[in-house]
C-alpha cells in the first residue's frame, strides 16, 4: 500500500496530464450535437482501463453508452463496484468562464474545466488508485468493477433499468461513489444518507373549455384557482405537510447523528445570506441541516394553465396542472406516499372540478450505516490521508443509482467526495483542487486495502 | 317618423348591399398586416356618413383611427352620442366557416360574415336610421354625434384616454350603444348595468435565484408555493372573497330588478350543460343570473414561475407571478378595491418571501337607471317595434367606453343590442339575422324621435 501511495505521488504530473486529456472531450450529455463526443469519452475511459489490465466493454443504450470494466483477479476477496459518470453539464454561459471550459487550465493550485470535479476528476481518482496498486503490487487487494455512465446529468434514464437487469454482473460487496464534496476544506466527509424523491403532476379540470370571465365569472369553475387551493392545502404556514400519515414512517436521526451534525462547521446565518433571505423558512423546530437532510419536503416546481404571457387576458382556465415533488427520508416509501398524496388531493378538490394525480418518477431514500464494513474501511482510509477522522453527513438530494444499489444489489455505498463546496458545479469556472485530486487517489488506494482486509 | 320607417323598409335591399360592402373589408384590428384594411374601413364609414350630411373626420391614434361624425342641425334639441366599432375579431379557424368570413353570404334569413353582428351590422343600424330620417324629413329630431373606433377588439387602448380629453366635443345628453344581444329571440332587451374590472398582477419573490430542491428543499422559500397560499386565501371554498371590506359597498339589485330577473327565460340546468359542469360553483345563496350580473368575482388567469414544460425539473422557484382580475359591481371603486387587495395579499405572504401587487387596468362598474329619460325613450321605441315591452338585464362583462361616458361625460348610455345569443361572436360562422338588422334600424329611428321629444 505504501508503495502504491508513493507511486501515485511520483506519477502526479502524468496523472494530471491524462485527466486534462479526458477533460478536453466535451461530453455534454444533454446536447444532441455532442453525442459523438460523449461516445468518444466513453471509449477513452474504457480504453484507459483496458490498458491497466481491466476487461472493458462499452455497452450501447438508447442514448449514451454505459462503460463496464472488471478486474476479478482476487478470488475469495470482496468486490467493490466503483460508480462514476463521464458526461458533463453544458458549459453555458460561456462568457463567464475565465478560461475555455474544455481547455483545462491550472491556476492557483486548482484545475479549471467543465467536469473537473463533477465527475471526471473524481472518477479518475479511482482509476489512478487501481493503476498505482497494480503497477506496484501486480494485483489488487479486492475485485473491482467499474460502472461508468454518460447520462448522469440528464437523470440516468438508462441506468435506472440497467442495474436491476444486471444484478449478477454487477454483484459486489460494496459500492464506491466519489461524486460529491468535503463538508469543508480539509474535512474528510462520508455521506451516509440521501433523500428520496417522488415527482408528480396534479391536473385540475373545470368547464368544457376556457371561458370569458365577464360572461361566466361568478358561476364557472376556475381550474387555476382550484389548483391553488389544493396546493395551499398541502402545507401549513410553518412548512409542515398536511397529508395524513405523511410523517408516519419518518425515522429521525439518532442522538449520536444529531449531535455530530450539531458539531459540524455550519453557519445558519451564512446559509441565509447565500440564498438571500433574512430567515430560512420551514420547520422551525429543526436545525437547518436536519431540515435539509432528514426531513421530508414538498415543493411546487411549476404551474400551467390559462394565460401567463405579457399583457392581460380575462380567461377562466378550464384546465391547470402543477408539477410538485417531495424529498423523502427513511423509511418513507414513494409508492405509499403517492397514494396518500392522491387521496388527499382528491379530497381537497373544490366543487365543480375534477382532479387527477400522475406519478412521474420516484427514487426511494437511502441510509447507510456508519458501521457497515465498507464505511468503516473508508473512515480509516480518510483519517490516514487527512490526519483527522471523517465527519458523517447526509445529502438532501437523491442519487437514483445509489438507491438502485441499495434495492437491487443489496449493498452499502460508500459516498466519499473530494470536491469543495465552492467548486462551481454546473456553473462557469468549475474547478477541482489539485490537493483534493491527490487526496482522492490516496484515499481510494487505502480504501481498497482496508476493505480487502 | 312613420315616413322614415317606411323608407327604411323600401330601401332594405340597398341597405343590406351596403352593409355587405362594409363587411368585405377585413378590418381585423389585432393583425398587424391588416392595418391598411382597418384604415380602409374607417375611411369607408366616415365617407358614408359624410355623404349623408354629417361632418366626418378620421382621427389618427397610435394604432387605428377613431372616426367622428357630427350632425348638429337641431339646436335646442338633445344630443345623442352613437358609439360603435368598425374593427372585427380574427376569423380563425378559417376551415370551420361554411362560407368565407369576408364574403358575406345570406342564408336562411341571416347574413353570415365576420363582423355581421359584432359590430359593423349593429353600428350600421344607427347609420341607416339617420339616413332614413334625413331623406324623408330633411333633418333629425336630435343632434347626433358618431364615435366609432377601430380598437374595440383589442381593448380600446386609444379610446380610454380619448374620451376624457374630448369632453366638450363629445358632450351629449345620452349615449346609444348597439353592440350586444337580445336576451332571447323576439325579446327586446335593455342592458342597465355592466360589471367593472380590476386587473392586477401579484409577484412573489423568495431566494436570490432558483435553487435545487435536493440541496435546499426544507429550508428555502418556494415562491410558487407561497403564491398558491396567497391565491387560495383570497377566496373560501364557497367562492366568497375573503378580502376585508370587499363587499362593503356592493349595492344589491332592488326587489323590482330581482323579480324581473327571476321572470327571464333562463334555465340554470341548460347553463350548466353549456359550460359542462354538474353544478355551477360560486355563491349558492344567489341565483346564477345574480351571480353573473350583480355579484363581484375574483378569477386567477395565469401563473408563471419555475418550470412548467414537458418533463421534470427539481427547481425551487425564486419568483412567481399570478394574473388575477375581479369583476366589480356598483358601488365598488377599483382604486379602493386595489388597496384592499394589496393590503390583504401582503398580510397573507408566508415567512421568507416578499410580495408586490401591480395594478394593470381597471374599469369602474356602471349602472343605468331604467328611469333615465333616454332609457325610457328606448323602452317605448322597442315596445313599438317588437310589440312587447323590453326586459331589463345587466351584463357580467365590462365595456370601458360606457364607463368613460358615465365618468367623463356624465351621461347615461342606452345599451340596446339586436344580436342573438347564438350569433357566434368571435367564432366561426358569425351571423346577424336580417330581421334583427331591420328591427335595429326601426328601433333607432323611433328612439331618435322619442328622445328628441
Amino acid at each position: 500500500m505504501d508503495q502504491a501511495v508513493a507511486y501515485a505521488r511520483e506519477q502526479d504530473g502524468r496523472f494530471l496530464a491524462e485527466l486534462i486529456e479526458f477533460l478536453r472531450i466535451p461530453s455534454v450529455s444533454t446536447a444532441p450535437e455532442r453525442g459523438g463526443d460523449v461516445a468518444r469519452a466513453a471509449a477513452w475511459i474504457a480504453g484507459h482501463l483496458e490498458r491497466l489490465g481491466f476487461r472493458s466493454r462499452v455497452e450501447p443504450t438508447d442514448l449514451h453508452p454505459i462503460v463496464r470494466a472488471d478486474w476479478l483477479g482476487a478470488p475469495g476477496r470482496p468486490t467493490v463496484l466503483c460508480y462514476g459518470h463521464y458526461d458533463v453539464q453544458p458549459p453555458d454561459p460561456l462568457d463567464l468562464w475565465n478560461s475555455p471550459p474544455f481547455e483545462p487550465t491550472v491556476e492557483q493550485g486548482a484545475l479549471y474545466a467543465r467536469g473537473a470535479s463533477d465527475d471526471k476528476g473524481q472518477l479518475f481518482t479511482h482509476v489512478k488508485a487501481v493503476e498505482a496498486i497494480l503497477r506496484t503490487a501486480g494485483s489488487l487487494p479486492v475485485n473491482v468493477k467499474f460502472l461508468l455512465e454518460g447520462e448522469e446529468e440528464i437523470g440516468s434514464p438508462s441506468l435506472a433499468t440497467y442495474v436491476p437487469r444486471h444484478r449478477r454482473a454487477l454483484a459486489a460487496d460494496a459500492a464506491l461513489v466519489s461524486d460529491g464534496a468535503l463538508f469543508a476544506p480539509g474535512l474528510p466527509t462520508l455521506t451516509t444518507g440521501l433523500r428520496g424523491l417522488l415527482y408528480a403532476e396534479i391536473e385540475v379540470s373545470g368547464a368544457r373549455c376556457d371561458l370569458h370571465s365577464g360572461q361566466y365569472g361568478g358561476a364557472a369553475p376556475n381550474a387555476l384557482g382550484a389548483l391553488a387551493q389544493i396546493l395551499a392545502a398541502l402545507k401549513d404556514r410553518q412548512g409542515r405537510i398536511r397529508i395524513p400519515g405523511y410523517y408516519g414512517r419518518v425515522r429521525p436521526p439518532d442522538d449520536a447523528e444529531r449531535s455530530a451534525w450539531a458539531r459540524l462547521p455550519f453557519d445558519e446565518v451564512a446559509f441565509c445570506n447565500v440564498i438571500g433571505v433574512a430567515v430560512a423558512p420551514g420547520e422551525e423546530a429543526y436545525p437547518i441541516l436536519e431540515r435539509l437532510w432528514a426531513r421530508p419536503t414538498l415543493d411546487v416546481h411549476g404551474i400551467a394553465g390559462g394565460f401567463a404571457g405579457i399583457g392581460m387576458k380575462t380567461v377562466i382556465p378550464s384546465r391547470a396542472t402543477a408539477k410538485v415533488s417531495m424529498r423523502l427520508v427513511p423509511d418513507q416509501r414513494p409508492e405509499r406516499i403517492f397514494k396518500q398524496l392522491e387521496r388527499f388531493v382528491r379530497r381537497q378538490a373544490p366543487p365543480g372540478v375534477r382532479v387527477e394525480v400522475r406519478h412521474l418518477a420516484s427514487t426511494p431514500p437511502v441510509v447507510v450505516s456508519p458501521d457497515a464494513p465498507a464505511v468503516r474501511a473508508a473512515a480509516r482510509s480518510l483519517e490516514a490521508v487527512f490526519g483527522v477522522p471523517p465527519v458523517y453527513t447526509r445529502s438532501g438530494g437523491s442519487i437514483p443509482v445509489v438507491s438502485a444499489f441499495d434495492r437491487s444489489l443489496k449493498i452499502s455505498t460508500v459516498m466519499m467526495g473530494f470536491g469543495l463546496p465552492d467548486d462551481n458545479l454546473h456553473a462557469p469556472n468549475e474547478k477541482f483542487a489539485l490537493v483534493n485530486f491527490r487526496q482522492g487517489i490516496e484515499a481510494a488506494i487505502r480504501f481498497f486495502h482496508e476493505f480487502g482486509g
